[in-house]
C-alpha cells in the first residue's frame, strides 16, 4: 500500500475514465471521471463566431466553467445569482479555451465556433485540469461529427492535449492532488501539454511557504509522466469514431 | 400503438425513473427522468436561514434552477455570463420552492435551511414539473440524513408532492408533453398537487388560441390521474431509507 | 350589506371606473381603477420592432409593469435601484404582455410595437389584473389612432380581453380580493379571458393550505362571471371612439 | 397677447397647481401641476436612518426622480430595465434632495427618515424644478401627519423652498420653460430658493453660445421674482393643516 | 501674509501648472496642477463617433474623469469595483465634456472623437476645475497633432476654456478652495468661462446655509478675476506647437 | 550593442527605477519604471479587515490593478464603464496580492488592512510584474510608517519579493520584454520570487507554439538572475526609512 491517505504513491494518477456520449442531444458529451472528480463536458456548435472574428473565414474554439451547487459537501452557491462569473471561475475559463486551441487548427475551420462547457458534478480536486481531458475528447466527437457532416472538410485538432495538477504535500512532491491533499499542499500547480510532449501552461504558485527550484523540477517531472498516461487513455477512448448523429 | 409521434396515448405519461444518490457529497442527491428529460436535484443545507427569517425558529425550503449550456441541440447560454436569471428562470424557481415548501413543516425545523438545486443535464420538454418531483425525493432524502445526524427531531415533510405538464395539441388534450409536442400545443399548462389529492399549482397558458373550459376541465382530469402514478413511483423509490452519511 | 369586510357578497366586484387620455402625449393612456387600486396604463407606439422580429412584416405588443414607490403604505423599493426588475415584476410584465397579445392580429400590424406601460399609482390587491383591463382600453386607444393616421390598415384588436382574480378567504370562494383579502387568502387565483369566453391564462396558487378540485371550480366559475362584468364597462368605454391626436 | 408661443410674457408663470392626497396610501401625497407638467410627489416615512447616519439622533430627507414611461411624446425607457438610474436622473435626485433638506432642520426630527418620490406623469419643461416645489408640499404635509401622531415633537421644516427654471430663448431671457422652449434655449438654468429670499442651487448651462454676465443677471432677476409667486401658492395651499391619517 | 490658512489673500489663485506630454503614448497628456491637486489629462483620439453621431460628418469630444484609490489620506473605493460610476463621477463628466465642446468646431473635424481622461493622482480640492483647465490643454495638443498629421483639415478649439471653484469660508468669499476650505464653506461654486469672458457653467451650492445674491455676485467676481489668470497660463503654456509624435 | 530591437542582449532587465512619495497623501506612494513601463503603487491603511477575517486578530493585504484609458496608443476602455474588472485584471489582482502576502507576516499586524493599488500611467509590457516589484516598496513604506506611528508593533514583511516577465521571441528566451517583444513572443511567462531565492509564483503560457522543457528552463534561468539584480535596486531603494508622515 501507497504512502497516501487513499493509499496511492507519489506518483501515480487516480483512476481515469471518460463516457461519451453521457448525453444527447449536443455535438459532443463526455463525462470524465479523475476518482471521485466528475465534470460533464459537453460541445456545441454555431455556425457563426465572435464579432472580432466576422469574415476572416477562421474558427473559434472557447470553454465556460461551472461548479453545480451540489457538487460539494458545502453549497457552492450559484455565479447567475451573484450576477456574474468569480475571478477563479474566468482564470479557469480562459484557461482551458487557451488548451484546447493550442491543438486546434482554427485556419481549417471556417467561421464555426464550438463552445465547450465543462460543468463539475462532483468536485474532489483537480476540476480545472479534469475539464481539459473531458473537454478535449468532446471537442474531439463534436469535430468528427462535423466532419461526418460535411461541415467541416478535414478534423481540426492536430494533436492531444490534456492536464494534471501536482504539489507538494507534507513536503512531498505528489501527482494529481485530491481535495483534502489540495487543501494541504503548499504549493499548487497545473500543468497542461501537448500529445507531442510540449507545455501549453504551467502554473504554479505557493500557497504559504514559497517552493525552490528542485521542488519546481520534480513537480514538472511528475506532471510530464502522468499526462502521458491521460495521453493513453484518451487514446483508446477515441480509438472508435463517435456514432453519427441526427441533426 | 398509440396516436403520438412517440407512440403514446394520450393519457400516458413517459418512463418515470429516479436514481438515488446519483453524486455523493450533497445532502440529498437524486436524478430524475421522465423520458429524455433528466435532471439533476441536490439539496444542500444551511444551519442559518435567509435574514428575514432569523430568530424565529423556523426552517426555509428554497429551490434553484438552471439549464446546462449543453442540455438543449441548440446550446443555451449560460446565466452567469448575461448577469442575472432570466425571467423564466425566476418563475421556475419560485414554482418549484413554493411547491416544496408547501408539503414541508416549516415550523418544525429549527432554523435550518435546505436548498433544492435542479440542473437539468437533458431538456426534452416538462423540465420544471420533473425537477418538483425529483426535488421533493432529494429534499426527502436530505431531511431523512438530518433526522438520522439528528440535526432535525422529526421528518418535516408532510405529504408527497409532484407536478406533470398537459397540454393541448392537435385539439387532443394530452398528458407529459415532450419537446416536439410542446412546441406545438396551443395550451401549456403546468400542474402540481400533494399526495392527498389537493392542488399547490395550477398555470394554464394559452400559446395562441384561448382555449375553453371544457379543454381545462380535460387537461386537469388528466393531469390527476398522472400526478397520481408519478406518486406511486415516488412511494416505490422512498420505500427503503438512504443508506447514512457520514459528514 | 354583505358579508366581507367591505360590505360586498363573495361574487360582487369593486367599482371598475376607466379614465381615458387621463394624460396626453402618449398615443393611449387610461387610469384604470379597481376600488382603490388605481394603475396608469399608457401605450407608447414605435416604429421598429424588436430584433428578432425584424424584417418578417409583423408587429408587436409587449408590456411593462411597475409599481411607484409611494403606491403603498409602506413604501416600495425602485427597481432601477436594485439594478433589476424583481421576479414577481417579470413574472406579471409576461402576463400582461402575453394576455393582450392573445386578442392582437399581430400578422395585419406592419413592423409596428406598441409598448403598454402599467405603472401602479395605488394598490390595494389585484394590480396585475387590473393592468390588463386598463392595458387593453390604451391599447386599444393607442390602435385606434393608429388608423385614423393612417399607420394601421385596421384596427388589430380582434376580441375584448379582461381579467380578475378570486381566491378562498376563511373557506369562502370570493371575486376580485382587495388588499386585505389577499394577505388573509389560503389560494390566490388570476384568471384572464376573451371576450368570447375563453380563458388566456390561468394561474392558482396555493398559500399555506393546497385547495380541491371543487374550490378552484367554483373559482373559476367566478371569475367567468366577473370578467363578463368587466367586458360591460369596457365595451361601454369604448363605444366612442378616442379623439383624434396632433402628432 | 404676449410674445411667447403660448402667449405668455417673458417673466410669466405657467398655471401652478398643487393637489394635496392625490393618493391616499403615502403619507403625503401631492399633484403638482406647471402647465403641463405633472409630477406625482409622495413622501414615505421610515423609523430608520441610512447606515452612516445610525445612532446620531438625526434624521434624513433624500429624493428619488423618475420619469414613467409613457410621460413623453416619446416612450422614456425605464431604468430598471438598463439597470441603473442615468448620471441625469442621479443629478436631479441629488439636487431635490440638497434642496429639502436646506429648510429641514434634520436635528430634531430623531431616527425618521423621509424620502419624497418625485414622478413625473407628463413632462413638458421644468420637471426638476416642479418636483422641488411638489416634493416639499408632500414633505410639509407627512411631517405635520408625523406631528399629529407625535412621532415628531415639532415640525421640522423651517422655511419654503421652491425651484424654477429660467433661460434664453432667441436672446430673450424668459421664465419657466416650457419643453419646446427649452429644446430651443442656449442657455438653460435652473434656480432653487427658500422663502427668505436665498439661494440654494444656481445651476446655469449654455447649450450652445455661453452666456454673458448681463445675461446672467437678467435670468437670476427672473427666476427670483417667479419664485416668489410659487411662494405664494405654496403658503395658500398649506394654509390648512392635513386632515389626519388613520396608520 | 494673508487671511487664509496657506497665507493666500481671498481673491488669490494656487500655484497653477501645466507639465506637457507628462506620458508618452497618449496623443495628448498633461499633468495639471493646482497646488496639491493633481490630476493627468490625457486625450484620445477614434476615427470613429458613437453611433447616434455616425454618417452626420461632424465630431465628438468626451470626457471621463476618475480619482485613483491612492489620491486621499483616505482611500477611495474603485468605481469598477462598484460597478458603476457614481452619481458624483458622472455629474462631473458631463461637466467636463460640456464645457470643452463649448469651444470646439465639431463640424469641422470629421467623424472624429476625441476622449479626455482626467485621473486625479492627488486630490486637494477643485479636481473638476482643475480636470477642465489640463483637459483643455491637452485636448489642444491633441488636435494640434491630428492638424500636423492631416486627420483634421484645421485646429477646431475656437476659444480657450478653463474653470476655478469659488466658496464662502466663515463669511468670507474665497477663491480656489484647496480641501481643509472646501470641507467648511457653507457655499461651493464651480465656474466655467472662455476666453472672451462668457460663462458656459454655473453651478453653485449652499452646504448648510443658503447664500443671498450679494454672496454670489462676490463670488462670479472672484471667478471672473482668477479665471482670466489661468487663461494666461494656458496662452503661456501652448505658446509653442507640441513636438510630432509618430504614429 | 545587443541583438533585440532596443539594443539588448536577451538577459538584459530595462532600467528599473523606483521614486518614492511620488504623491504625499497615500502612506505608501511609489512610482516604478521599467523602461518606459510606469506603474504608480500607493498603499493605504484601514484599521478593519475583511468580514471573513474579522475577529481573528490577524491582517490583511490585498491588491489592485487598473490601467488609466491614456495609457496605451490605443485608448484602454475604463472598467467602471463596464461594470466590472474583466477577467485579465482579476487575474492580475490576485496575482499581485498572493505575491505580496507570501512576504507578509500577517499574523502580527493586528486588524489592519493595507490596499496596494496599481495604476498603470503607461504600458510598455510587463505590468503586472512591474505592479509587484513597485506594490513591495509602497507597501514597505507604508508599513514602516505604520511601526513609527506606532500602529504595528514590528514591520511583518519578512523578505523581499519581486517578478519578472520572460519569453521565447523569435526562438530566442528573452528577460523583460517590452510590448513590441510581448506581442511577438511565442511564449510569455511571469515569475515571482522572494529574496532568500524561492519561488512565489510561475505562470507560463504558450500564444501559438506550445514550448518544450528546454525552454523552461531557459527561462526560469533568465528570471532567477533578473530578479536577482531588482533585489539590488530595491534595497538600495529601501536603504534608507521613509520621512514620518504626520496623519
Amino acid at each position: 500500500m501507497g504512502i497516501r491517505k487513499d493509499g496511492r504513491e507519489p506518483h501515480e494518477l487516480r483512476a481515469v475514465r471518460f463516457t461519451r456520449d453521457f448525453t444527447e442531444l449536443a455535438l459532443g458529451s463526455v463525462l470524465v471521471e479523475m476518482g471521485r472528480t466528475r465534470v460533464l463536458c459537453t460541445a456545441s456548435v454555431e455556425e457563426r463566431v465572435p464579432p472580432w472574428l466576422r469574415g476572416k473565414g477562421r474558427g473559434w474554439v472557447t470553454a465556460e466553467y461551472s461548479m453545480l451547487p451540489g457538487s460539494s459537501a458545502e453549497r457552492v452557491e450559484r455565479e447567475a445569482t451573484r450576477g456574474r462569473p468569480s475571478g477563479r471561475t474566468q482564470e479557469i475559463q480562459r484557461l482551458i479555451g487557451r488548451s484546447l486551441r493550442s491543438v486546434t487548427d482554427l485556419e481549417t475551420m471556417g467561421e464555426v465556433q464550438v463552445t465547450v462547457d465543462c460543468d463539475v458534478l462532483q468536485a474532489d480536486g483537480g476540476t480545472r485540469t479534469a475539464s481539459i481531458c473531458g473537454g478535449y475528447v468532446a471537442l474531439h466527437d463534436a469535430c468528427a461529427r462535423l466532419v461526418q457532416r460535411g461541415t467541416l472538410a478535414a478534423h481540426p485538432l492536430t494533436d492531444l492535449c490534456a492536464g494534471v495538477s501536482v504539489g507538494v504535500v507534507d513536503a512531498l512532491p505528489c501527482l494529481d492532488l485530491d481535495y483534502s491533499e489540495d487543501v494541504r499542499a503548499h504549493v499548487d500547480m497545473n500543468v497542461v501539454m501537448t500529445g507531442e510532449g510540449r507545455f501549453v501552461e504551467v502554473q504554479g504558485t505557493a500557497e504559504g511557504l514559497p517552493f525552490s527550484r528542485s521542488e519546481l523540477d520534480d513537480m514538472l517531472n511528475l506532471a510530464e509522466d502522468g499526462i502521458a498516461r491521460i495521453f493513453e487513455v484518451q487514446r483508446a477512448t477515441l480509438a472508435e469514431p463517435p456514432p453519427p448523429r441526427r441533426r
